[in-house]
């Protein structure tokens, strides 16, 4: 696997079920979400908005975006929580490399995150932001179904903050 | 990492937050528990017994139970759910081996499982059943702390069933 052949399996309209524990206070949170991921390409403005504002653009590769509207049951309001990021991977090598995102996971700033793969395929993203260092996993359980974890901890002092877990399926292919 | 590693790092008593993910239907299972992983010997009655039932015994390891007491809100009675099962590993190499289990996890019946570690020390258990396949990674995020993820697929038709997500944490040494 590399990161060319992920985004390729990625790209789509996924419907998303997300299950969040906090494990300080014991509480689930439950989240079903729309997210659609689609190819872009390294011409489009946004794309090359973000690389010039960031030092090195040697290998830049694939970049996609990820825009996700949400339901979630910790809002009292029931409110659609809805964003966007984009995200340009940098490979290193076949298996790792970094990935710039206009929106982080755990902190809405731009942000570096560094992946690899794991011998079975598993697709792990960390990242470094002012407060919190976040892991995330992605794993595919079929052409059309793939889990994806999270942990965030506290920085810097290592604290365990939220575990997380979505079940996702395609639902439509994007062109 | 190897088996006896694994089992070493697991023993104690873990509260555990797990979240199921019905796909078919989008619903949500919640389930707080009590999990308690005790080291046993290969002299105990309960695993000479178990060893006994099944063909090969060649190198038995580290057998150790499992113990869990848990209150999930699907049961409309809000019933405690408890049980046990006894797991003996039998190394093929160190990072893969079989497990005999005196009761399985998507069904109630003694059972092999193939295990084997990712290179990142994830331990990945495979198991088929009757009815279902089941496929369970458990992977430490702190000494104290391990997450545990699973996909339940009918058998023979593959099709996934049920997802699920746990966080663990340690909150007793079991000597």
């Amino acid at each position: 696997m590399d990161i060319e052949e992920f985004v390729s399996k990625s790209l789509g309209e996924w419907k998303s079920m997300r299950s969040g524990h906090s494990l300080t206070f014991q509480q689930f949170e439950q989240v079903l979400s729309r997210v659609k991921v689609k190819m872009l390409s390294l011409q489009d403005n946004e794309v090359i908005d973000l690389l010039n504002k960031k030092v090195h653009s040697k290998s830049a590769t694939s970049p996609f975006s990820v825009e996700w509207s949400a339901e979630t049951d910790w809002d009292e309001n029931n409110q659609i929580h809805s964003g966007k990021s984009i995200l340009i991977p940098i490979p290193e090598s076949e298996s790792d490399g970094e990935i710039l995102r206009s929106r982080g996971y755990s902190e809405t700033v731009e942000v570096y995150s560094n992946y690899h793969f794991l011998d079975d395929k598993t697709f792990v993203l960390s990242t470094r932001y002012e407060q919190t260092l976040a892991e995330e996993r992605i794993w595919f359980i079929s052409d059309n179904v793939r889990c994806r974890s999270s942990v965030i901890r506290s920085y810097p002092s290592l604290g365990i903050l939220q575990t997380s877990f979505a079940s996702e399926v395609r639902i439509a292919d994007i062109s």
